[in-house]
């Protein structure tokens, strides 16, 4: 959607880039002239994903191993990218993990591994580079993936609605702090963007149906990825230069469907008429009271 | 809930006071020793009312009739009010209508029908009791009776929805701006209370079921009465001084039913070991990759 | 930003289109390929803004005259736009007023005055275009400009504050209902972006700099037009198809002001050598006693 | 407020009950009725208070020392509670720690100090509670101290703003997920609610001034920790049994003052007479032209 040339000479560093919505959204930035490091656990995904994304469009990527939960690694990351492409102009912070249970299931152990990956690798990444763009005065920009769930907050994901919660209030705090930098932070709140393989495919009947969010959707279908790295490279770009503190919601509408009535998309066009007819015939009898 | 003279020489007016939940926290009020002005549009109505309220708590009810989008005879209401009880503390805005209706088979005069009385009502009497109380520095309080899609909106009852959702931000704004004179505002947001004759009732099956709100409902019930009337009257008294600008939920958590995954309370035990068991498969496979 | 042929041959009406944000988004949709009627009470306001439009960038736009409290004023608006450019794809609701003042200086009609262009005509205009679109079966999109006190609520812009909320409720629940026919609805929150003879500019000291938002802004500036616009066409293009229900804000960061320690803005590097001694001290302290 | 027997029989446990606010709250829940416990990492403090508030109240206070970031010391606790009083009914997670500083000035490790505590702690301790209440079919509640940036955020607390983010998040989802199993969660999002030694009198001016609240609150004074103690009571009492999921600001309304134009309470009553003649003689011009 974008001008070809939108982040031409950007370099942008994307956590968890190797797989999903992560190398989505690489692949789209690099076709509009970014440098891209991508930094997942998995050296090995990583660098295929390097490859073929490189191969693909022509741009530069680079791979570096890193968890986010390792401040050594982290500034491994940045070194390398700094090495490679001179500086650094945006970080998308987008590793996650989730557990979908019961919370009353999950142990101390289980609870801290997603809050240490989703929200302590983002305070870690997102403090590390800030501190690096406050003492070189570049007006960089931090683009997070969140959820709706970061708002509302969400049963049997307990863990993950934690950590994105709490990611969304150093995002909006650091806008409000370092605007004066110029550095911007923003985030996306993406409903269901399934990817290959995701893991609602895998159940049989009737789980298979509970898990497809479908039917709960206003637009009435998934997003796809390309709708979402519009949205992420608007962000990134300088175009948005004077949104910040933001969370922009892509779901089709899903998280509307918390209005008391909107379950009543369900009643048919009849069932509406009869409706109509059973509460006249209340309001005429009341009035007569 | 609270002390018997929490209320002990306030007087307070409510509007569509005759019926439902606001007979309900009126007779509340008058047993805490408030004085209640409960108006609406039929007379006999709050006639009735007046006379069994009072019998029932032995507090002092005035029953005047008003039209809250006609400003001659709100102004009528308080002069009344004074008359009789010397001045006005508080202004509980509960009139209300609503069409449960697809949009689209709305008129444009249904839809003021509606936005005229909770919306421009509410601004009207807010309007006039204010001057009131910063013209007699008066350290008044208003309650709004709003809804949780005055927030979150909601298909089906966008009229009321508009207008609630204009009503809670009318209450932000004069709390903001009336604070200095010691004016509070705030806003309760109801999910179900139904009261005698509530419309689902009124339905066969299966719209029954749909208007059944129960099962959407973390604490699988509906709200009582006296539940919503322990919140109103401690919003109302100087017990919530420090409480201004404020919307209260009481929805039995109703509205949290927004989040992405809280409808998998549906899975039953059985269904969780297998998800568990798929999950930790498809992990397995994917890290073999 | 978008690419040049964003808009094609979509058609797309603008209340209020005739002077500031309204004028300088028409012209950027004009030059992503859209066709554009412009509305406002004054004919010679449009009609001026419609030929410089016209000669500036090459589109078409048609512009007749409307007052949106009127709604056959309003069914002539789409009657003329499809009979000129054969069908509505969008429609963007812009026209406002406002008065900044203390609440207790307005009279009931001046309040009636702001919300029934503000938000009756909203709702009016977007009623009538919905009804179109389900009966055409066009899954047309409805942008709002709308504020960021629609949220928080606002002092001194009660009426405004009042219209903009109902509106943004009136936005969400549509969008909640009416996905279903692929009609989507958003809105623009914009702090503050001035225009010509932007009355901040009218005022002496003090006024003026109580009035110059630049210092309240976390990114220490004020927004342009041109930003502005860039939000617009994505969300009335089919770029942003898989975002509605959504309010996006876009003002530098003010609203995050809100933050309850974001004023430390204004302490030096200084003091807060000083503000660290000291509560290391305190602890110090704490620790002994 | 509350009628003095409100909660009779009730067990709570009030983590950082030794100071300040959680001791004020603690001392009301005793003269309720209830038995508490108190916890934090300092021993003697915990005792002292244990004596002043049974000495002062009557009622039972057990103290035992617990770092909440260690799940070992707060099974400890609620084993300890257990034995005495026989079972447990609440949990105020109140421990909190902060750091009043520029984000960028912060080590990781800093970082993780606050989070941890003000996090993990609350997680730790909420998830070892509701496990108890699962097994045992009590219908326990949870209360955090959350505060208003943990949905506005806020720059200069960052740490802090992070975790009471993720803290309210945690608290929603629960809410939503738990409610089947009687289970209540809800916060109470204080402003300025001052300690003796509170550490703004600690400061010369104009730092003084910068970090007293009074000028920017609409209510135009601090709160005082008895208001806090109705509402924490109340939401902690079986009155408030349908309230869940939600959190209540009690803050005189200084959340409010994000509204764009509220500042504008600094306008005097001869400035407001300017203004409307200015802005009088824009119109008249404007319509000329």
């Amino acid at each position: 959607m974008l001008r070809d040339d939108a982040l031409k000479g950007k370099t942008i560093i994307v956590t968890g880039g190797g797989t999903g919505l992560g190398k989505s959204v690489s692949r789209y930035l690099l076709q509009l002239g970014a440098n891209v490091t991508i930094c997942s656990r998995r050296q090995a995904v990583i660098d295929a994903t390097a490859s073929e994304l490189m191969e693909e469009t022509g741009g530069v990527v680079l791979a570096v191993p890193c968890d986010v939960r390792n401040t050594a690694e982290i500034e491994n990351v940045m070194a390398k990218t700094i090495e490679k492409f001179g500086r650094i102009d945006g970080l998308l912070n987008n590793s996650a993990g989730n557990f979908i249970s019961p919370t009353e299931r999950l142990s101390y152990k289980a609870f801290d591994t997603i809050v240490d990956i989703v929200l302590r690798g983002t305070y870690y990444f997102t403090l590390a580079v800030g501190k690096y763009w406050i003492e070189n005065k570049i007006p960089g920009t931090v683009l997070n993936i969140s959820t709706t769930y970061a708002t509302t907050g969400s049963g049997y994901v307990v863990p993950s609605a934690v950590a994105k919660g709490g990611a969304l209030i150093m995002m909006k705090s650091l806008a409000a702090e370092w605007g004066k930098y110029g550095i911007r932070l923003n985030a996306i709140a993406p409903g269901p963007f399934p990817t290959k393989g995701a893991w609602d495919r895998l159940f049989p009947e009737p789980l298979a149906s509970m898990m497809d969010p479908t039917s709960r959707i206003p637009l009435h279908r998934v997003g796809e990825h390309g709708e979402l790295a519009n949205l992420a490279a608007f962000l990134l770009s300088d175009y948005s230069g004077y949104i910040t503190g933001e969370s922009i919601t892509i779901d089709g509408g899903e998280v509307l469907m918390a209005g008391e009535f909107s379950h009543l998309e369900k009643v048919t066009s009849e069932q509406w008429d009869m409706i109509e007819q059973t509460i006249k015939q209340a309001n005429r009898a009341s009035k007569k009271e």
